[in-house]
Order: C-alpha cells, then structure tokens, then sequence
C-alpha cells in the first residue's frame, strides 16, 4: 500500500509501505477514506519534533472504516465508519481514568504519525481501538468529520473549555488559523456576549467575521486598545492565544480582565515572559493543555445536529495520492489562503478535484 | 491620639495624628486593640508602593472595638469587636457582587494603610464598616484573630482554594514565612496525602514541621528533584509560591505534575519566565491574586473551634506604643527570627482594651 | 396616584393610593413606565399568600425612571431608566455575600407586592436600591425588559444553570407556559442537541416550537416514552419542572437519565412523591429553588446584543390604567392565549414615560 | 474450592463450588484473603433483591492475591496483593468514560455476588480486572484494607463529595451504622466545624463519637431541633441520609438549612413524600447515587498516609470458613453489636480467634 512516509528533516515522500497487522487484541486496521494536514505535521517535517523516527509515516487526522479487530475490541466492528482521534487512550492509566487521555502513561497520548505510523496511508493500525476510534453519525460526511480529529476538540477543550467561557462573556481570541477558527465556532456554543478575533493576515479575518466573530482586530494595531475600548477598560472575560509565539502570549495577557481567563493552545517552541509585577494582584487563571479527546462524542452530537459550522474551514480538497501537492499547498497558507487540507473522500473516488 | 506615619522612603514614625472622624453613613471608627506588621508594610516603608502619600497612617490588619458608627451601618455596633479585614468591600459593584471584594471599583480594596489612613494607630475609620468589619467569636484571641486580617484568608483563597488541594494531594509550597506557612495550616483543612515545605532559612522549615509540613526541603538542594521522588517522577498536584521572586515562581512551575496546579500567592516586583515550550503541552493551571476575604467568616468559625493553629505564627509581641521597635525586629526577620509581631493585646495592659 | 390594591381574597382594585416616599438613605423613588402581572400575583388574589395583607400594592416586575433618591444610594440616579428585579438585596447578609439574593436575611427577598407595596402602581419606593435596581442599556426597549424582572433570570438560574445544561445534552421542560417558554431561550445560550418541550395546551406547544424546542410532546400521550425513544432508553440529561404539580414532578423524575439533572422551578403547593426505591441507584441531582437575580445584568447584556428572543412571549399590551382588564386576560389564559402581558409603555402614550 | 451460595430466600451455606477460571482476556482470578459482610447481603438473603439467582456466590468485598491474568490485562499481576471494589467497570462505555463506573454499560456495574459469582469464597474470577482491582499499599494491612471495597468510597463520593462538604460546615448525618460512621471519618477530609450524628442505638451514638463527630442526637428527641439550635435557626449546610427510609430522609430534608445540600446514601425500598411545598423555595440540592469507586485509589493513599481511622469500625473477626457464624453476628447487630464483620486475615491463617 501507500503511505506518507517522514525521511529526515525536509524529506518525505508518498511512497510504498508495508500494510500494518493486528499486534495486540485490542488493536482495528482501517482503511483511509479522508485525511487532513495539520500544523504538527509542518513542524515534524521541518524537523522540530526529534522523537518522530525516519520511516514514520505521518498523520494524527483520518476518517476511515473498520476492516479488522483484535479480538478484545468490543464497542467497534468491521464495517463502521468511524473518526481516528489524534489521541490514543489505553483506558487504564490514572491519567485516562481521570479523562486525561493526553496524558495517557499506558502506551496512549499523541502517538499516531508520532511514536508509531500513522493516518496518511492507505490503512492504519489503532491502538485502543475502543477508546481511540469513534463511530460516526450518518449524517456527519466524512470530509466535515474529520475536523473532529483534532482542530475541534483542541479548540473546544484547551480553549473554551478550559477558558470557561460562559453566556454573556467578551471572549479575544488571538490567532484565526485553523484552530483559531475553529474556536469561534465552538465558543458560540456558549453564546458570549461578543467575539474579537486578532491576526495580521485580512483573509484570515474574513474568514473569521464568516465564521461568528462580532469584531476582528489587525494584530499591528493596538488589539488591546480595540478590547479595552469595548469593555470599559477592564480586558475581556477570556482570552484564548492560537498562535504559539512568545509576543502573541504576552498580548493575551495585557488583554484579560482582572478575574479573568487566558487559555493556551498554541504550540510554543520558545519562554515567554509572564509579568506577574502587573499580573500577581489580578486574579487571573493562565491555562495550558494538549487536547484530551474527551469532547469529541459531544461535538459529533452537534455536528450531526447542524450546530457547527464544519464545512467552512475546508479550503481545499485533493485525492488521496496527491498528498505531495496538499502539503505544498498547505505549507504555503499565506500564498494559498489555505486553512484545512482535505484528501479522499467521496468526491475523490476517481480523480482530483481541486476545490474552492 | 498616636499612630505610625509614613513620611518617605526610609523615614516613618509613630507619633501624634488627627483623630479620624466619620465621612460617611457606611463609616464606623474603631479604637485599634491589636494590630500586626505586614512585609508590604516594609516594601512600602522602601518606596516600592509609590501610591502611598507621605502622612499616611500605615497598616492594613486589625482587632478593635466599635465605638462609633455612620447611620446606615446595620450589621455592627459600638462595643462589638471586631477584626478590621485588609480589604474594603463597597458591596455594590460588579467585582463586589462576584465576592471579588479584592477588585472592588467602588472606593474600596486595598485601601487601608495604602490609599487612606491604616489600622497602625489608636483609632482608624473603616469605610464600608457592614462589610469590611467581621464581628468576632468571643472564644478566639485579639492576639490570634489579627491573624485572619490578611494571612490567615490570604494564604486559604489564593493558594489553597485557587489551588484546588484536594485530599490525597501532594502539595509542595515554596517559601516558609508567614504566608507559606498559613499556608500549610490552611491547605491540612483538605487533607493533602503530603505536604512539602520548602524554603532557605532553617528556622523556617523546622517552623513549618510544627505547622504540620510532612517534609521540607533547603531551595538550595534540588527540591524538585525530592518532589519527583516521593511522586513517581510526575511532580506535585498543587504548588504554592509564597516568596515572591522569579527563580522561585520557575521552580513552582518545574515541580508541577501534568494537569496540576500552581498557585501564586507572592508579591512580584519583575516579570517571569514562562516557559511555555515545555508547558504548553502539560495541562498546567497558573493562577494569580489578591486576597478578597470572602472566606474569612469561614475561617473564622473554624478558629473558634480549634481546626487552625494560630497561635504558633506569632514570635514576638510588644506593646502598641513600641511600634517602631517591632519594625525593627520584623525588618530584620533573618536575625531575629521574627514571623508575625503582634502589637497591643492583653498582655500588654497598658495599651489593651478590655475584651468583648 | 393609582395602583393596583389587594383587597381580599377575589378582589382587587386600580385606585388612589398614597404616593410613596424615601423611607431610609438606601431608598429610591421610581415612576413605573411598564409593569407585568405573574403567575404568582393570581395566586396572591386567590389567596393563596396569606402573608399578603390587605391594602397592598401587588406587582414585582417593571421598569421605570428613578424620579428620587437616598442620601446613600451611589450607583443609580435620578433619570436612570431602571428594570426592578423581583428580587430586594440588602447587599449585607451571609446571604447576598454568596449572591443568594432570594434568600436574603436583611430585609430584602421577594418583598415588592408581597410585603411592601410593589410595582403595579404609578409609583413604587425600592429598597436597597444600589442592588435591586439595573440600569438597562438603550437598545432593549421598556416592553422587553421587563421580562428581566422575574421569568428570563428564573427559568435560567433556576431550570438552566442549576439543571447544568450542557453542549450537546438532550433537555426536556414540562410546561410551556411563560416560565417553561423562557427556559427554552435561555437554554439555547448552552446549546443543547435538542429540547423537548411538554404541555397539554396546543397553542402552548407551538409557542414552544417558535421559541426554538426542536420536538413537543402532549403530557397526555407518553411523553417520557418519546424522551426515551430519542435518547436510546437513557433518558433525558436535564428535565426542567415549571409546572408546580406533584404529578409534573413525578414525570420529570422518571424522565431523567443516571446521572442527570431535575431543576424544580415551579411554585409547589403539595407535597411530592420521591420513588427513591428507583432512585437511589441512578446518580440523580434535583434542586430546588427562588431565583436571586445574579444574573440578571448578564441577561440584559444578552438581551442588548440581540442573543435573547424577548419579543416573542408578549401577547398582550395594555395602557396602565386598564389593569383590571389586563388581569382578567392573563388570568383566562387557556381562552385567550395569553402569555405575558405588558401594561405601559410608549404604544400607550396616554400613560407612557418619556424613554431614556 | 469453599463459597457462601445463596440458595433461596432464607438460605444460604458455605460449601463446595467449582474453582473459577479466566473466561476473558481481561479476567483474572484471585485467591481470597480477606472478605467482609455487607448489609446487601443481608438484602440479598431475605429475597429483596430478585436478580440474583440461586446458585450464586455471595459477596463483593474482598482483599486477596492475584493467581492468574488474561492476555489483556496489563496493571496487575500474579502474586499482586489487590482490593477487589464492588464495582466492576468495562473502562469503554460512555458512563465509565465520566467515571460514572456504577452505572456501567459495558458488563460492569455492581456485578460481583449479584449477577456473577461474589468474593465471599477462596477464588473468585475478577472480570476486567485492570479497572476494577486496586493494588494495595504495602503499608495497608488487609483487615482494613477491605473497607475500602465498599463502605469508604461509598461514604465519601455518594455522601461527602454528592454532599459538597466544605471547610467551616455544619453537618449532619442521620444513621451511624457503618456507612454513617464512614461518612464521619471521610467527611472530616474537609474539615466541617461539626458534624452532628443521629441515630436510634446508644451503641451507634458512642462509636459515632469515637470517630469523631462533635455531637450525637437520638434520632427519638427532635434531631431537627438541636441542629436548628446549632444553627441559628438556618438548618445544615449538608446532610446525610445513611438509612434507607422515609421517614429518615424526611428529617433530612427537614434539617437542611437554604442553600444547602441532602446527600442520600441509604438504599431505599419504598418512595419517599418530598415536601415541595416547602422545599421549592429553598435552594435545596438532593443527590442520589451509587459508589463509583473513583475515588477508591484516592482514599487508599490517605489511608496509607495515616488519615483515616480505618480500624476503629470492624467489631468481629472469623476465619473464611466460619462464614454462616459471620453472617449470623452480623445480622443480629442490634444484640451483637456489630458493625463490620471481618472474616480471613493474618491473625485467622489457622484458626478463629474472635476479635473484641
């Protein structure tokens, strides 16, 4: 079969692979119907992420169907089409007891297309297959569900979830890429007050005012004053940072109000400065978290009930073949406007069809 | 009457001021039994609170006797005694209604010793007297009632509520003087599995085994990697910075467990560093705050009946009118072995109040 | 002027009455703009309330424009167009100091046409002004608002946040009269998969579907077969009770999954039957409870941005002065339809206050 | 092999039973140490709970030794000294995914000496046995160790957590067999100021005192009065219903102050009258529930920590094979005296000594 397989920094390639065995009972094989790209995926190619070995194939992300399980797997079976969550949950650790399926110390956490091959193939091996691959509603086609791979739960639990947001808040979010966005989108499950979404690219900005946000501020100039203005100088309520960038940190931090809350999700490689001389006497609660999955039930009820707006995220569409093409395209999101890659997929059964 | 004026950085003095009178139907005037020295006395006593005007009273911690109200105080009267809280609660705006009296944007927080004249004196007006005034048991001690004017509510809400300690938590606490160690008597109200104190002064630590520190640690000897020992090599649930200092909020973070908490409770005078490229992925919860004092009928109804000792704070005890002697041996804490200084009270007659 | 007296059980009348004055530094003076009749205050003219004495003015719900206040009130004014809540907090007891208005020690609570002359009159003194009466942002208009006064913050303090309304939940309300209806709106601000609405009238059932339930139920014909039907046997993860009868109760109790919600907002006048010999096993949460108005300024908020739909349960408007017409219409609501009914307001001119 | 059969109502006896063997990969079988009585066994003889057929082996508490695994169980192994909970959990359904693991889906539940055979034999098979048997402390020794298979977690997660203790509290726990007296020793993790218990047995009264409670009421000489007196008039922030009857969760609802919380615990056999009338103004929170053992690990820490007054509740030891004796000192508590019954264990490794 084919996979996408990681060589060294720089260097990957869709390409022959083994197909992947049943190795343990509680383990599916499924076969790859839609996949996506994530940020994640950039980074591991340019080398950011040591642990990923040469030879891994790539891939958190997938929609696929059952078509073999060990013979301890009882909630899933061949022929469900089911969505591959980017964490895999042993189910027994103290960690995945408490939810914490991020954390899981039992073989679990974010291991596709990381520790062990992952989703961009043409089958892949599940650990866990109970805990980490959800049956999927009928209703929910499998190019939307495959945002609940990751964007989706990553935006609602580290983010809003985590930010506490509640009905009546301003809510700043800092960043509208993909996970930006789509945290607009699941925050309005709790019907803030208003919505401020900041970042430096227009196009991301429109495509945020589509997706809910009641204001969108340029990143140049002065968000914070546009936040302050709009609550009688005391912050907004809760301030989510999807960028991952040391100055994107700190600005969220200037913008919270006292007693507020600043949700981490971006993915940072570098310290940033906290300055508790201003913050120690503001009451405010600073979180931080890899996504634990555990919403992800949750969010594909909503979906199937047309209370997310998925579609809108997916800029682009591709074969599954054309995985050399998605990523260069995705890499280039300033030059393309792209925000989610999608490949495979029903309209792709026989030839590509670049999107929108 | 006397009390202990602030004139500049360096120079204070106790000596004759006016006689405060009610400004407002809100206002009681309180005769000073007790009162104590808080460290912001002393950053103040160094310039570093510049809001604070020459002619200030100082001191912001209090037990007294009413003796004169405002008409529209309902909820005291002359004779009662009663603890002066460190903040003022105007009762009526947002953060005030939130319980949030820390943030109160109707005249009152922080003000005592800080923006109007404090509790270091004979006599002191209390704005907002209904709220910021706590009637009190008769079975707890002016001597150990001053307590729960600031550490005691200090120390419960920011580090142990924000915190989250539950039982069976381990709980490290880094810094061992007056706040970390109400720390640790308030944290024992949740039954932590262990309590780790950690901190550079020997005094201190062994102060914190008799406040109940199941182990303490010198900051000089890799007390994270002690922490990591006794917890499987996750780190504490819950941590709790009470120095104040950059190096010592980083050790917090490092000491931390996945999904844990770190609580900050010290007075920082320059920024921190985050480092969000190891935390992001974590599940850590950072808080910061001022104290509000919501919990302080709470503490003090569980005083009264014997759950929190307080009397084994207090170091030293001199008379009202020796105000700038226990400066002196609170200023030099590293000599003198000063915790809390405790002035006025029953012992020393000639200044003491008859009790309730 | 003119308000609304109770006599007597059966007979109440629009007449002279006094006009109010200040009575202590706390209180306001307000000209009632527009007013609305309760469920309860039908109860109040049944005699149901015996605390009610003869001589009072009824009315708990309006807005109006503060023609005077106390020497002590600070945070409203003379001209301030004002929504007095059902609910008097005196700001000071253990209490209000949690935000438990409604169970107020101070002399506040439900007091307004129940203890104290109320709203439905020309002019009406408020107690404890500063914390009973909300400044209302211009756009929502005097008819809307005074929806604030009582059902918005009930059915959402009382169904929606002590039920715990999720993302996602399924949600069932017995009763579709104003209560149940509002409870339907603000539901919505947690956006739950779908609600279920019951009712045995018709016209209320549809008044359900336009407020946004997706499916209704007759109580006659096995509604807790359809709440079943729909959540694969479970049940319902919330069920709002705003009906006050045992046997409504009883249905919401057999209706609620393991592990859900019953939230009583109706006014009970018997007892119940809890079949605890099937409920003790099934993980169930039922609460009880008086609104206190904590949310009432997130409401407004709501109501401001355009995320409530007030307008909807208005089928009636009346002139001040035709009060008795207006009870008579709310209280044969099963032949008129009516839902809430508004008296004032600028479609009424001849009575009508000039807006803010 | 030796186990306890129940036959039919009325009968049941200690004979030879095939040895258990592993039937699923994440089975194990485990070699009976310790074991103890529960009241539901006593249920479970007089016939009251159906679904349990003749045949079965009784029991659902035990400590023992692990002897055998199957292919999938990966957290205990052979020669592992565990706590068997009685609590089953499948780890994959939706209700284990909340940790709700008593109300399993998946083949777990409340299963052991219900619907499968129990503990109270030498051997018993342990179906997934990864979730639903605890390693133990060596510092735990087994006599005490086994309370944790059902009463400690009971007490403490359906009394004390449902029931929302906080530091400063008034308690009240209305039933002081063994479940009321764990409640006593977990609740006091939280620091309450008193815990007031009622029951009807002088005996029960004094061993509610040894373990702590601060007052005793017989449950004959108005209860509610003397917590009414204790309180101002305002009632309990929480109370406990250990009984199982009406009438006790009647005096419940009846001594519960506004605001607070009823946590029922006791195992009900007829409906209860639930006085709306009264309650629905209240702010009252009823919970209802069986254990989940979530809390099971938690609570051995602190044990192993020293906190909790483990040994103080079993009054009567036996060796296994005395099991008719065991259950017959059991059963007849009021004359003997019992309160837990503890049968195995070092001190019986070859003959019965009974204990005081």
């Amino acid at each position: 079969m084919k996979g996408f397989v990681f060589h060294c920094p720089g260097q990957a390639s869709w390409q022959d692979v083994p197909e992947p065995a049943i190795e343990k009972p509680t383990d599916a094989i499924v076969k790859v119907c839609v996949v996506t790209i994530c940020g994640t995926d950039l980074h591991i190619l340019r080398g950011d992420v040591p642990e990923v070995r040469p030879g891994t194939v790539l891939g958190h992300e997938a929609v696929g169907e059952i078509v073999e399980v060990g013979s301890d797997v009882r909630t899933v079976r061949p022929g469900d089409r089911v969505l591959l969550s980017c964490i895999t949950s042993c189910g027994r650790c103290r960690f995945c007891r408490d939810g914490s399926y991020g954390q899981c110390r039992g073989g679990g956490g974010w291991i596709l297309g990381h520790l062990i091959d992952g989703t961009q193939a043409e089958y892949v091996r599940v650990p866990y297959a109970d805990l980490s691959a959800h049956p999927l509603p009928a209703t929910v086609p499998s190019e939307e569900a495959v945002l609940f791979a990751d964007i989706f739960p990553t935006s609602y639990e580290v983010g809003v979830l985590n930010g506490h947001v509640h009905p009546g808040d301003t809510l700043a979010i800092v960043g509208a890429g993909p996970i930006g966005l789509a945290a607009i989108a699941t925050s309005r499950l709790f019907a803030p007050e208003r919505i401020i979404a900041i970042d430096m690219a227009p196009s991301r900005l429109e495509a945020a005012h589509r997706l809910g946000a009641d204001a969108v501020a340029d990143a140049h100039e002065a968000p914070g004053q546009m936040v302050a203005d709009l609550t009688d100088g005391l912050g907004a309520d809760v301030v989510i940072e999807a960028v991952g960038l040391p100055e994107s940190f700190e600005l969220c931090t200037r913008m919270v109000r006292p007693g507020g809350h600043v949700a981490n999700v971006g993915v940072h490689g570098k310290p940033a400065t906290l300055h508790l001389e201003d913050l120690w006497i503001k009451n405010v609660t600073i979180t931080t978290g890899l996504v634990d999955t555990y919403s992800t039930p949750t969010l594909l009820r909503l979906a199937a009930a047309g209370r997310l707006p998925t579609g809108q995220l997916v800029t682009h569409t591709f074969p599954l073949n054309q995985m050399e093409e998605a990523y260069e395209v995705f890499s280039k999101a300033a030059e393309t406007g792209a925000l989610k890659v999608v490949l495979g997929g029903e309209q792709h059964a026989e030839v590509a069809v670049p999107a929108a």
